[in-house]
């Protein structure tokens, strides 16, 4: 993360192109690959639908800390808005897959968090607990951007066969409502760092690079299965 | 405040009772009792009104730490549609009555907080930012509640005749939609402090006794159409 | 608070200017004038000694707060030093006043806070709980400062007389570790915001006033023995 | 984590049990055998001190909002005293270990955090930026008290012999200051948790597990020299 320069564009690009060599490796990561092929086994499918509950669970948590800290009262609604549609997606994975996969929305609930996704949640709260509205809207945005990334990377492979395992999962990354979500954080980040110095540019990087090594490692705990070592 | 003596019903009604003389001392004051009746001059209830919109500015916030706090999923979803209604009721005042008093939004937004209103939410806010669940409700809800309290008085007085200046105003508070709010916060809170210790409920007391007294002030306050005195 | 103009020096000078009005009324305060030549009844002195306890309990975790925003760790070192200097000196105001007005440091200890008391310190507590260094910092300036100059202001009248009832007080704000502290937190506020944008200036302008007025109204809560309304 | 049960003594007595499975499992780690034996490659045990200044330099901030918590002056008090005493261990750290390692104070703090490292100091900014006294002290209650049972494990080995290459470092970590740390944050832990409900008990365990897994897995990342996978 020495890398840091000046920044000459928006933010948001200079982000992404700080970050675009940890997203590109997720397009070969195991998980993708084989989720976007249908080759995946449920068991690893499974364990990714419960641990995105509960990480959901806490990025509701996070758009909740967003409001807090919105000068703008349009801003505001659209965070309670984002916080209650995350609820809602929330509420479906436990209504839909727990009944694919024979759990109650408690079991799904229940269902310890595994090392990565706790150390992701830690630091999305870490940062919004007492962080600025750039700071929070960083911390979110890998999340928000790169699903619309991924959908598109799966939609480029064309349609899934109607008894692709994971058709529903895909037609849903896949759709324009990610797009927007990841535009609209784009636009709200820009405006409100066009004069940041480069101490506030160089805390956003790292924010930013973090969330992006959590994404990718979000999918290695679930091609793992991963424990808790001890 | 050092009356506290062991709590022995709910929470709520231990804290109601605690708070009684002051809330009975609303109905006494000049500026409830002249929006009853009619004879309230305009200029106060302008400004009531302009210091009422910058405090539900700062109440959706307080809502958003809620969601923060919760446990659960029903909860979370509750606070964030408060959230959601607090920004609507605020933007329909900026509406109807920027309108009637010829201000437009943004002038209502640029009045300066008067010193109670400021008292008032920085409490709300230094409780919010770091307190727990129960503290929270606690400190929001004697806004909840007294509202529907001073409905409830109003609409004892019968129905307003239809050229009183404030009949929209005396009839939305006197709706359920606010007793709803109150009784659902309680319910929260006495779950939440079934086995609080007298440590807890001292901190409780406190906080409640404090917004009951700003309730009353913030009356005073548009009464007077306080400024900062320096 | 409209007068916001650009910054043209330091962010600590551009600040004090816009207070200046401001503090130059505490010099013709009541409070002052007559803590100055010892005309200052015993009464209010002791109401405002134990608030100014109070006080100090609160301010103590403001430093607190401070450390948790330090990006340097001589920031940090500092603050925690003066997060146990003002323990110490509010462990003397117990001991030597509460000798003097023959209470029990807990007796100092249990007297509720008077509105304006509470008010600021809820103003810092809702600043320091999720605000930015330079924030937290601007937010206790003026109580570094302001004490700093009134202690000029009162040996610039003459050293008090060996049997003037508040000579220990006055010797205290006098000396020059006040000066020193205030000189400090304004180089870290300077240094932190020599690239500062309109928006970050003009917060810091609503929280340097609020602060400043907060230190008028503490002097006339003294005057007045301030009590909560209801 | 299912294991929960209803706590019959004092809440440390009960968290030790609890955790007692991981602590044990330390003094089986290679990089704790092969320290205690000396036969530790100096490389792991430089990247396990660099990691370590800056767990400290977060632990620090940890105590800073333990002060902003605590009810009592002498809780304050004591929270402060350990804030700086960090400060000074770290800067010890900084002074001694890079004159060996041949590296500046400068570039010890810019060494980049490992994973583990992160989460676990993510894990502590998470609970203490909004959480309870109690709260705070589970958290970093396990890295105070197994630092002292990890020291006496080592005393009962014998003296280190006076050319074992971690001699110095042994010899602090067996002193009586660790222990009398863990010692008084467990009092207070234990005398503000007496009438703690299940649900709360509940939250502590949660929390002291989680920090006694990152202890053992502290030493886990500096055997393996963890990097950051992407």
């Amino acid at each position: 993360m020495g890398e840091a320069k000046l920044k000459t564009g928006s933010t948001s690009i200079h982000l992404y192109e700080l970050a675009r060599p940890i997203w590109q490796k997720q397009f070969e990561h195991p998980f993708v690959t084989s989720l976007g092929d249908g080759s995946l086994p449920q068991e690893n499918f499974r364990f990714y639908i419960c641990q995105d509950a509960l990480f959901l669970n806490e990025l509701t948590k996070i758009f909740g800390y967003a409001t807090t800290r919105s000068q703008q009262l349009a801003h505001m609604e659209r965070f309670g808005e984002l916080l209650l549609n995350t609820i809602r997606v929330e509420q479906e994975l436990h209504r839909s897959y727990a009944q694919r996969f024979g759990m109650s929305p408690e079991e799904m609930l229940s269902v310890e968090m595994a090392p990565t996704n706790y150390a992701y949640t830690s630091h999305l709260h870490a940062v919004a607990s007492v962080g600025t509205l750039p700071e929070i809207i960083t911390a979110i945005l890998p999340c928000a951007w790169i699903y619309a990334e991924v959908g598109k990377y799966f939609s480029s492979q064309g349609t899934p066969a109607s008894d692709h395992p994971y058709r529903d999962w895909l037609l849903t990354y896949s759709s324009d409502d990610f797009e927007q979500v990841g535009a609209w954080l784009r636009q709200v980040l820009d405006e409100s760092t066009i004069h940041a110095d480069d101490m506030e540019i160089s805390r956003l990087e790292k924010i930013f690079i973090t969330s992006s090594r959590y994404e990718w490692m979000f999918w290695d705990m679930a091609w793992r299965q991963e424990q808790w070592p001890v």
